[in-house]
């Protein structure tokens, strides 16, 4: 049986070791067909990162689809059953780095545009492809810089559906309409280093600071909203002493992220945290590293489309969770887009054998041409 | 002017470059002198330490002299203002690595003996010196195992003075006649690891563990008594995570460390420790390494003759005080032997630029004498 069309667009692009920053070729693959198709292409390379932005048409409404080429390392290939960048289909799924997370779904975006514009040539509004080869990465060469840079022309997106691997346990059973907000505190809790024997002549940085941690930790930030779980607080890491057993530390390091809902802002929480550390009179040095504002797509074209969509195809409704990481969805929803994320299963992501079920990528392509057809 | 016979003693000493474990002929030095005042000599190699039991006399009570002859490295010596291995008189103090850590008090052992017994040849009791090459290491091989050695074979310690720099303004100011217990607990407090952005699957330690650790600080675990400062808890190190920020650890490791009076004993302690981690619900290992019993010569022969001694010289009664880190009078306690500890300002001691004042020498050597005359 030779592969279907969006199957064999899959194994081209797995077949390219696109680690990143690399895209390895995977973007021009996906030139050459949408050239076909009448799109303009911009390649911006902005430092090692590799980005597409392609767009057929002028007219609003702009709907875009948004990925990467880019996939985590394969890690010890002799733990794999196939070869990581050899796709390969084994009882019905099909195998390979970046199979699920998101080679796939480029290949399922660039077959429901082909079979949307065969279907539609003169369609209302605009398609656009926004594909970053830096998404695993740092994320400051991709998908952030082309939205500046559209957005310093005033091309402006008003609907994007990112492909990343949002379902659970089948293709559809979740779409992702927001994310939390990522804010990581890195705090040194100053005391003085000494001897145990002589505990009066020191001050124990890890003893003064513990009640203040213990109060962050136990402390309710919010009871979350109708989309959002309640923010969370989670202390990641955490350092102290010299190794010696007879010495009293003279700092202590603890690093501690929140991802946060709606109901809060980063300033909201960077004040508590102060009020609580400067109420336990510590004395520390905190810097704050920013890494997403919450976004949420609650109503719109795009969502009422994305979920008729998935019900058609699965005659089941999706459920709709801001839960998991951050994505790039965050750059695209500053905006004022609206933002969906809707691709496969997400199980096997960034493991060995990661996988995606061949009858998902089918229906998935279903899904985006659906979504084509409503939405413009 | 030429070296007096306490000071021309400590120089040959500290010209002996006997970093632990090497005792570089110290030994066989102290050894030539004390064979000439009748001293039967046993020389106890254990492993790569050189120990030095001598004794004079078969009778009771035998007052032991006991100390080391091992150094602590110099470190870069050209942070040294003397060579380090090449004693120097400056200003009146004598510089070296060892001068007051111990191979001044070692010098005044022997000329103090020596003196007592051209003045005392048919004293009452037995004179002995414990010299060991392992104190500043792991003392593994050194004072407790010639304890261990004597021990077997009913050889009775009756007074002991251990010759460690005691002192902390000026010679004798301060005797130590016991030292606190210490015992060392590595606690790993298990959860289960897992992706910030999914709390609910995941088990944080830190946070579980932060509110027990923090009563564990707050505890007051006694007040002391009379000789002994409070029982001391202290948080010497500890270490979460995987150094991503968006990772919660799957266990929190945990190092403290007890110094303890005499109102508590170890198993007190660990009993105490466990209650409070168990009422939080912890899942936990944790081992123990007990490094000594809290010690104690409240009254005695040894403890009068010293105080003596020390008045008479000083024009000024020494304070009694059990602080500081342990030293080897421990293994020497536990015999059940009177043990005080008399020798050097430590101020300098591990330190660059090692020094001991001359004059504190002599001094010295004149309240072992005393001590001698007092207790025998």
């Amino acid at each position: 049986m030779s592969d279907s069309p969006v199957i064999a667009l899959a194994k081209d692009l797995i077949s390219r070791i696109s680690v990143t920053p690399e895209d390895a070729g995977c973007q021009d693959v996906m030139i050459e067909r949408l050239e076909k198709l009448g799109f303009n292409i911009e390649t911006m390379i902005f430092e090692d990162t590799t980005n597409l932005w392609a767009r057929r048409g002028t007219e609003a409404p702009l709907l875009v689809f948004a990925g990467h080429t880019d996939v985590v390392p394969a890690g010890p290939s002799e733990l794999w059953h196939t070869p990581p960048f050899e796709p390969t289909i084994i009882d019905g799924y099909l195998h390979g780095r970046g199979a699920a997370d998101m080679k796939g779904s480029l290949a399922c975006f660039v077959v429901a545009i082909e079979r949307f514009l065969a279907e539609n040539p003169d369609h209302p509004g605009s398609i656009g492809l926004l594909i970053t080869s830096d998404e695993e990465g740092p994320f400051i060469n991709g998908t952030t810089r082309v939205i500046d840079t559209l957005e310093a022309r005033n091309e402006k997106i008003d609907m994007c559906i990112v492909g990343e691997p949002s379902s659970t346990h089948f293709v559809g059973d979740v779409v992702k309409n927001g994310r939390r907000g990522s804010i990581t505190g890195d705090i040194t809790i100053k005391g003085t280093q000494g001897h145990v024997a002589y505990p009066h002549l020191a001050d124990n940085p890890v003893h003064r600071a513990m009640p203040a941690l213990a109060e962050l930790a136990a402390t309710t930030w919010d009871n979350g909203n109708d989309y959002f779980p309640p923010t969370s607080f989670q202390i990641a890491n955490l350092q102290a002493g010299t190794g010696a057993s007879n010495v009293i530390p003279g700092e202590f390091h603890v690093q501690f992220n929140f991802r946060f809902s709606t109901e809060l802002t980063a300033d909201d929480i960077k004040r508590k945290v102060h009020s609580v550390l400067d109420a336990h009179g510590l004395d520390y040095d905190l810097k704050w590293t920013f890494s997403g504002h919450p976004f949420l797509t609650d109503e719109g074209t795009l969502l009422e489309a994305a979920v008729e969509a998935i019900e058609e195809v699965n005659h089941q409704k999706p459920e709709l969770l801001t839960t998991g990481g951050t994505s790039d969805g965050r750059f695209i929803a500053r905006t004022g887009a609206q933002v969906v994320e809707l691709g496969p299963v997400n199980a096997t992501i960034h493991k060995v054998n990661e996988c995606v079920k061949v009858a998902d990528l089918e229906k998935l392509t279903d899904m985006y041409q659906k979504i084509l057809e409503k939405s413009l």
